[in-house]
């Protein structure tokens, strides 16, 4: 079965939840069209499921290959990458000022999920290509902007992060990268980074990797690292390759999954170039704040993580839907005259749209998320701006870290549709799970965004945003309580969404006010549930946007077929039975905190 | 870091959870001494660290190989099942008159944990085995015992179960294996199986196959199954092997995990062997109660599957909670000088305790439901028996179900908890997520498990034993609140204990009422909850008894290690901080069943 781009559900979205339109009304978009968004829509549809979803198979079995140094991919990468880099698609978010396309994010968010789902191994090249660009666009100098960039949109070169070292991994404290300034204004880099996606390959002509390292006198911790810039090769200004850095693929890992994906370890000053010894690298922006700077491209990585978790749910659910309307077994809980498909099995039925109410409301909260970025960018009023900023801040850790565990759950549906059959890695539901796994460790880990999410988003600012989305959710709940008085066949439908909604939100302000309560005191029993904290926030939220799903589809006209609507309502009731619930048992387990801490770190080993 | 046998938890729940004492006064255990049972499971300790546990990251590596029909399996295998065979393991549970032991199930239990924990994989042999012996004591002719039994139980011979065709997975009504009549009484069977586990290997000189097939006049439907025995080999009376039988191997699958146990697609009656055309079989017991014999081994399999998953999570644990205490990373969230231990961090520590709880509190679930079964087989008296065996039947589905899915999450945990070294398939822990995938699938997905416990073991006695549990859980619920008015520094533990037990407990309530209820009218409503009440029951289950054994330890003499004690009340207080919650989310789940009729089965393929 082939991978279909779900259009109809990112239209609906776009159209009815995300609010594209207000996008389209900000300054820097007035000559965007809905036609030229469907153009470029439709184009991409084609490419991901043409050529990129064809590959993801293969490269799973393939995988990559190092040898001597050097990294092979999978066959028939190099010639997807080039259509990928020909097609425009890594200009596709960038200014236009540095060959981009300046789109905006929300439409990122879309093109980005529809790679990912074609194939995550692949998409990692550009996902982390974007971060280098967004870095270098944000903090790097106007010669490195003017070098880099424009090569790194053509896709001629591609980029990496390199943060983790052996000892320093979600500590970045531990960083011990060495860099020395030289005479000329350049540094020398000595050191090894570990997990390094894409750090070496025969995709692109040149990799510049984004390097974390402490300069001589570099204070200790978080606050003497820097960040450099150093190329595989060096070059002209004018693009032309140079000598050879001393920068060196010494392995790539065998991981559970994203086999197409090489992982490098990568070793800076093994004095085997053409440079001397010590990578030659450039200082990107200010010493010492090398760690504020990684943030920058983290918030972009790490949202686009969240869409990797939709993306490979989305494709793990048709692949699962495909089989329970293709597989006969069992007699009808009616009664039926033979086998029947088992998608009318009541529990196969609770597994689908259990995976599909998960992957479509993390959707609608995800690209709700990309129209705050867009606006906290371009809107013309400073206040909406703040506001909107806030919120997509607030939202980041929200869509990274409930979208990834999510994945792990629906791809983990998707091997049990499939029963028997789900555990033959021919099937493919298998790869699905290994490659999601990933997803709630890279870019820091779901505790990393809960701590993030607690520290930075809900406590220092009193928990105004967090609040301020309970009023809105509240809003909804009396919109869904009018709509369900009117007494159509869905009433019974729009009652349980809004009495387990109901539940939820109070579950939500019950874990924000205990946080904000105990802050100060017992940061201990805050923190032992700052991970059900955020998976709480991400339940509640994409109940909620499923919610306002609802109440499109039931009134008067949502624009949609009417399966679509029958469809989605179909889920959102699904969603309220069946994981709703969930945010009250977070409220609890988060209420248990206190208990805890008398018993905290009471694990020994034998 | 090798596998450790958890003997002080086994030896904890044994004495004061699961009541062994009261198996060992049974009459048929008359000569059974405590000093008995610690030399064999100590034995058992050695053989199952020593020779097992080394090959499984070994297995997992190479797995086995099919060539020509033949499967060679991994290398040490063939070792370590002479060891297996020669030890006695193979025959622990089964009658002496057979050449078993005839140990009580419950030690059966604990063996058959420790051995899986060492490797599922390799532990599918005798496990598969284990039903084919059973069988044959049960229906099989004193004749097939004398031949059979006792070589199997020497491990010259092992078996499997042939259940899946292609069309036939979880409904074997389908099954279309032809068994046509003889002259001298035998079969010949023409058909294909598959997902057959160790259906063809090189560990022993024969292999039995138990097959469920079709005589030529029989009935439509489940009701129209014959069982039937074919050995690979045929064979005197004395053991002495003669013709190779006409069922072969056509491939192995390819699979997710448990790489070391060979999958076989098996092919009856393809005319290549010494015996013509079609596999020579003999009937076991009568003509069309397979499905209904195949049950007696399915009991015994199924509960052996949830002790599966109880032992991958106890390794995964294991794994997990060494490296947390080996990798320093961050602050301590109280201060420190320098990095700290990660098991220190709140959500490090609440992860690896939830992995323990699930482990531990599943492992009390089903200790107890073997004494039971124990108690069912050898009580004198005929009402307790009955009591007994309704007690363990209604258990069983819990274990399987329960025990695998728990294992699922914990195998995830310990991924989340290496961080990325956890995706690196050298670790380890990508192992364990991977092998225990399946766990949740064969012999019957949690789906079958879950129609099995809402329609034979809820509805079918009106909810007698479900309510008795009830009952029981309540009484230990006014032992904690009493023992919390003790006022020991525990106290504010057992009161959260005891606080989400009660929760839990009334939420079961709700689930079991509602299930009766809605039995006659909404039949489809109440399998949307099917699988949830039986995740519910399974996690109420597991919280009492770690209840219990919080009481225990809270009590006057546990005859524990102080530090055993502190870590098991954590443990219980953790799980009812962040697991029994979860019940009533479950139960409102299952109250939704109504809601979601209206929008059964609404979704299509594109």
């Amino acid at each position: 079965m082939t991978y279909r781009v779900p259009r109809e559900d990112i239209d609906f979205i776009l159209r009815n939840l995300a609010d594209l339109n207000s996008v389209l009304q900000l300054p820097a978009n007035t000559e965007l069209s809905q036609d030229l968004i469907d153009a470029v829509l439709d184009e991409n549809a084609r490419f991901v499921q043409e050529v990129v979803a064809p590959l993801n198979g293969k490269a799973d079995v393939q995988g990559a290959h190092w040898k001597n140094g050097e990294v092979v991919t999978t066959h028939g990468y190099k010639e997807a990458f080039s259509a990928f880099a020909e097609g425009g698609w890594q200009g596709l978010l960038h200014e236009p000022e540095h060959g981009g396309q300046g789109l905006p994010k929300v439409l990122g968010a879309v093109v980005s999920e529809n790679i990912n789902a074609a194939s995550l191994a692949f998409s990692l090249c550009p996902l982390l290509t974007d971060g280098v660009i967004e870095a270098l666009a944000t903090v790097g100098s106007s010669e490195q902007q003017k070098k880099y960039i424009p090569r790194l949109i053509e896709g001629r070169w591609t980029g990496t992060m390199n943060l983790t070292e052996p000892q320093a991994g979600s500590d970045l404290a531990l960083v011990s990268a060495r860099a020395t300034p030289q005479d000329d204004g350049s540094y020398r880099i000595k050191g090894q980074k570990i997990f390094i996606t894409f750090g070496e390959h025969d995709l692109a002509e040149n990799i510049i990797h984004l390097v974390l390292a402490r300069t001589p006198d570099a204070p200790k911790g978080v606050k003497g690292i820097s960040l450099f810039l150093v190329p595989k090769y060096l070059a002209d200004d004018d693009g032309t390759i140079g000598k050879r850095n001393d920068v060196w693929c010494a392995s790539i890992e065998h991981k559970l999954g994203i086999h197409g994906s090489p992982t490098a370890v990568l070793l800076y000053g093994a004095g085997k170039g053409e440079v001397g010894e010590g990578a030659v690298a450039y200082l990107v922006g200010e010493e010492n704040l090398g760690l504020q700077y990684m943030f920058i491209m983290m918030n972009a990585a790490r949202y686009a993580v969240g869409i990797q978790g939709i993306a490979v749910a989305e494709r793990a659910f048709q692949l699962a839907n495909h089989y329970a309307h293709d597989r006969l077994q069992g007699q009808d809980i009616e009664g039926s005259d033979g086998p029947v498909a088992i998608a009318r099995h009541p529990d196969v039925d609770r597994m689908l749209q259990t995976m599909k109410g998960l992957t479509e409301g993390s959707r609608a909260v995800a690209y709700w998320a990309a129209v705050a970025n867009d606006m906290s960018r371009g809107h013309p009023e400073v206040e909406l701006r703040t506001q909107a900023k806030a919120l997509y801040e607030f939202l980041v850790p929200v869509v990274k870290a409930f979208s990834t565990e999510m994945s792990i759950e629906v791809t983990s549906l998707g091997i049990q549709v499939h029963g028997g059959m789900g555990y033959i890695e021919e099937t493919g539901a298998a790869q699905h799970y290994r490659d999601a796994r990933i997803l709630t460790i890279y870019e820091g880990t779901t505790a990393i965004q809960a701590n993030d999410f607690v520290g930075r988003k809900v406590l220092r600012d009193g928990g105004k945003v967090a609040y301020s989305l309970a009023q809105s959710m509240r809003d909804t709940l009396a919109e869904l309580r009018k709509q369900a008085a009117g007494g159509s066949e869905d009433a019974a439908g729009l009652k349980l969404i809004a009495m387990r909604l109901e539940d939820a939100i109070q579950a939500y302000e019950r874990g924000i006010a205990f946080t904000l309560t105990h802050a100060k005191q017992q940061l201990r029993a805050i923190f032992y549930g700052s991970a059900p904290l955020l998976m709480l926030t991400g339940t509640v939220l994409a109940g909620w946007q499923l919610a306002r799903a609802a109440l499109v589809c039931t009134g008067p006209d949502s624009g949609q077929s009417a399966r679509f609507e029958k469809q989605k309502v179909a889920t959102a009731v699904f969603y309220a039975a069946g994981v709703l619930p969930r945010a009250a048992a977070y409220a609890d387990t988060i209420e248990s905190g206190i208990s805890l801490e008398h018993y905290a770190a009471q694990l020994h080993v034998q």
